[in-house]
């Protein structure tokens, strides 16, 4: 049992937390979320996603977004780029770090992306070779790492497998998500060991979903084994699109809460961040899914 | 670290969950939701308070509630006592287990009940030995164990000090009370270790509440020390008195969907007891706070 002296905090609210909202957003809008969580000392602000806005409406001016961002010294803004289409587009923008979305479940990888694990991988092959030429960093997400909405139990050897495949393809760090929230400590621990013995600790990240209360419970256990960075949403931005009206990402403020109380140093504050999720949540008319954030707001 | 193999559960959603209820809740729907947590398998149902109805309105039923109830073979049905009088009453209606509620936060037990804390125990006294002669257990709570919302920070010795005298008095079980949420992981661990050296860890109960979203890690947390006791209210009902509109106790599903996962027995349908947290919410017309509730509803 080690916990690290400092975690790194991936804010994905402005792209995992904003994609599904059924009405448009205005960009100024983003923007001014974007700007907010620079401002509370978030380091990493993942701020839009390269895909068609036939499939993602909501994400349809990312370039909009990534152009008009008033960048923040020390601040990596990223978005996700699946081909080799959204990257180039993504490059015109003067990105700098960009994201590929792989899956350790071949149910789910064909049922989201319609290609089987070991294609999506291929796929991304390109957009790597691409990004390394043009000095951009990519990182690579697994999901289902705890559990998958149609296989149900997934194995952690199958994770480690897909995460080491991402890890040699050149991404800088791979980011294990629970996108069904359905693990619990025990389960994402023995999952991270898994990885681990494939790729190095200091190269994961964990990105958990609350769905089922347990986020907060599995942070702390896999922050025992060491996990330095850690994907939230501001506010709980997002859902889960598998169970309608549960919740999806962890909320950045429970998170913080959780850090600050383990005495793990994160450059954010909380009452900046707590206070930004009660404003996004008002301007999109949502309900404030961090617990912290409802708590600070009524004390 | 050694997990224990199986958790008793202490559901208090009828008394701590309801009480604040500003609304009437019939007495057949109490009984109803007392029915229905033992149908799913809960043993330990905290059924009322016997207070005076000028103080907790909602619990003035309590003589109904206690007389009323299907009793279930193996399960056990107890109610707040905080003095002789409510005792006598509680006597009248066949008890068999009480309960008596101090606080480790001076200001807190001033605030709450108008005297210090020893005073406090002194009142507990006579509640003890009567309930001793009559052969009815008496379970001790103890509250503000991590945070006071007057004081703050409390320290570890000052809980189990109190732990100790309730212990010492004749409590065959102290149940330790995050009354305002604020505990987090390693706090919780420390403030158990304190009392642990006081009192064995077998007489020590973990109550939890999740208004900062910590509970189910500080549960984890507590497990990892042998804690093998947890109280909690299904659904989450109850609130935070101390920040309107925030979360309260933690939810009955969460933990046991948690200790489910851990691999610990408990005895509980959790399927069974969601629907009955979904039932309930519906019939009171207040949230699901169970992200496990919504979650089963959904799916």
């Amino acid at each position: 049992m080690s916990f690290p002296s400092s975690v790194r905090l991936v804010e994905v609210g402005p792209r995992d937390g904003l994609q599904n909202e059924p009405d448009p957003i205005a960009t100024s809008t983003k923007l001014e979320l974007i700007d907010r969580l620079g401002g509370a000392g978030i380091r990493h602000i993942e701020a839009a996603s390269f895909v068609s806005p036939k499939w993602v409406p909501q994400m349809a001016d990312h370039r909009e977004v990534m152009t008009g961002l008033s960048r923040r010294s020390g601040v990596t803004y990223s978005a996700l780029t699946p081909n080799l289409r959204g990257l180039e587009a993504a490059l015109e923008c003067g990105i700098e770090e960009v994201a590929v979305f792989g899956a350790a479940s071949e149910t789910f990888s064909r049922k989201n992306i319609n290609c089987s694990v070991a294609e999506s991988l291929e796929r991304f092959a390109p957009v790597l070779e691409r990004a390394g030429k043009a000095g951009v960093r990519v990182r690579g997400y697994v999901s289902c790492v705890l559990g998958c909405p149609y296989e149900g139990e997934i194995a952690p050897a199958k994770v480690a497998e897909v995460s080491r495949a991402l890890f040699e393809m050149g991404c800088y760090e791979v980011s294990l998500g629970d996108t069904i929230g359905t693990g619990t400590p025990l389960k994402a621990k023995r999952m991270l060991e898994a990885v681990a013995r494939e790729i190095p600790m200091d190269k994961l990240a964990a990105h958990f979903h609350d769905t089922y209360g347990q986020a907060i419970a599995n942070l702390y256990a896999v922050l025992e084994e060491g996990i330095a960075v850690i994907d939230s949403s501001v506010a709980g931005l997002g859902g889960c699109p598998y169970a309608k009206g549960a919740a999806g990402n962890v909320a950045s403020e429970d998170v913080i809460y959780l850090l600050d109380g383990l005495g793990i140093e994160t450059g954010i504050d909380l009452n900046a961040l707590a206070a930004t999720g009660n404003w996004i949540t008002q301007a999109i008319g949502r309900p404030n899914r961090s617990k912290v954030g409802v708590a600070l707001n009524a004390a």
